[in-house]
């Protein structure tokens, strides 16, 4: 298989799911022509990695109704891999006809939550992502499969998850066909020592298939949690902009790891991303525009970036 | 020397700077009585060092007044190590005849930012140190000094600072009489490889003797800095109760380290504090009636501790 956008051109890959995770969280529905600029913004800070829509149901969520329309035109734009959620066969075949590069399909690692979720056990998912590949070979075969493995760090409905139940879903989905396969914190329980356990076996059993770090912010670890992702080899990081999405607590709680702040931390420590930080923080416009009166998080645009300060150089696609 | 508490009785010492720290950096000044009511809370949390006031003049800073008052009151709590901030010799010997267990002497490493602040150069802060340590020698022997070398990881006035004359400085502190040095992220600059960097060099040089990582939440990585302090050596760490102080840039935005969630990441890699979570959420209540109106930060307090949440057990003084 040909994978022309997915292999790394920086040190890490941060894969903004704004669009997706942070519209899908929030009450009012984003106009499309608000979505495609905002689209655009983040394409022109360097962004490589965008997930612009779930194709669900637009009885269940109206908020992404236009996804089809969205990734029309998000695959337009040079050097970005548009990526879309799909909780099914039925998502994953209306994701692929429409032209998305990657499908990202949640299975969650506690029985609870998935049944809660998709009406579906763990294993029964596997057999869709099992299903979805054999679609996709069919149909679009350069496009790629992410299983991301959700309440991977704890849920809120059974609490614990055992590792070894997690790592052996991640690999179950692997074997199935998935390309990667990402651990995600959808409940906001992860903390970095269990992060690093978990990441250090993903990675040792899946060497490159090991995927994205996706961390929430809801007890204010995400960074530390993506610091400890990093340390035990995760190269790709989910982040919303402005924090949107992820299912914040209460007011004033970011729910998704903040982009612009983990760029931050990253560029500061060397780390090259590829974004340039100040076109990431003036994404935040078209967002603002796109949902008025919808509250943005993010430290690193309030402080702005420090005094003597050196990026990486930014290097367009 | 016996230094009866300052030994680390649980794996690190989280050292509560929000009634000097934060309240110095509010604009309206708590009652005495308020204050220490926060304090008693605080203490009753099962934190073991409190930095409870500043010995400074009280025309520059009226809410440290009351600051021999608070000691009188904070010495009397069993197992609780009392500190005090004092920015030269006079202050602290009003400190040390107020009966403090510890003095801590911010000793910047931009002379840009040293003159800006106590119109002295680094090394005459050294010669302070030397004539502090003279003193407490003579008139309280059991006390201990605390240089903390402020813009250690960047200055808002010089932009870098080398890492070089960082460790330098913290190793004149230690010569001049210091008992310890730690790195104080002042501008909320720091990034976690450098954290890394200078806390492993710092822990190579002095090492019990290597002090508390004072970070700031700035741009958002205070917890991460943190969490790379801890994997370089550091096991003491400052941190305010609801983010109290440490120069917040913007509303919304907070200052020093959040104790709530410093202590709920720590405690959930199974690294203890020896602080009750609930106990210490229950001590922004006395906070909040002191400082009626003032924005508390945090997210463990909004987001509560996750379903299955083991802290390590609760080891009362």
């Amino acid at each position: 298989m040909s994978l022309p956008m997915s292999s790394h051109r920086f040190d890490v890959l941060i894969s903004e799911v704004g669009p997706r995770d942070g519209l899908q969280s929030v009450a009012s529905t984003m106009s499309t022509a608000h979505k495609l600029a905002w689209i655009d913004a983040l394409a022109h800070s360097g962004l490589q990695e965008i997930e612009v829509g779930s194709f669900v149901s637009p009885k269940l969520l109206p908020q992404m109704a236009d996804a089809a329309e969205v990734v029309a035109h998000a695959i337009t734009l040079p050097g970005v891999t548009v990526m879309a959620l799909v909780p099914n066969l039925r998502g994953a075949e209306a994701a692929l006809r429409a032209g998305v590069h990657k499908v990202t399909l949640p299975v969650s690692a506690s029985p609870a939550h998935s049944m809660a979720n998709v009406r579906k056990t763990p294993m029964q998912m596997v057999d869709e992502v099992r299903a979805i590949a054999a679609l996709r070979d069919e149909i679009a075969p350069q496009a790629l499969i992410e299983a991301g493995i959700s309440t991977a760090f704890g849920c809120t409905l059974q609490g614990l998850v055992p590792e070894d139940e997690v790592i052996a879903l991640a690999l179950a989905c692997v074997a199935a066909g998935a390309d990667e396969s990402g651990l995600s914190d959808t409940t906001g329980m992860a903390n970095p020592a269990q992060v690093r356990r978990l990441f250090t076996r993903l990675r040792a059993e899946l060497g490159e298939q090991a995927g994205a770090a996706h961390m929430h912010n809801t007890r204010g670890l995400g960074l530390a949690n993506c610091l400890a992702a990093y340390e035990a080899g995760a190269r790709t990081f989910d982040a919303s902009l402005a924090g949107l999405g992820g299912c914040p607590y209460a007011p004033g709680a970011s729910g998704n790891v903040v982009t612009e702040d983990l760029v931050f931390m990253f560029e500061a420590m060397g780390i090259r991303t590829g974004v340039d930080i100040d076109r990431l923080i003036a994404a935040r416009q078209p967002l603002a525009a796109g949902l008025p009166g919808e509250e943005l998080h993010g430290m690193t645009p309030l402080a702005g970036l420090p005094k003597g300060f050196a990026p990486h150089p930014y290097a367009p696609a």
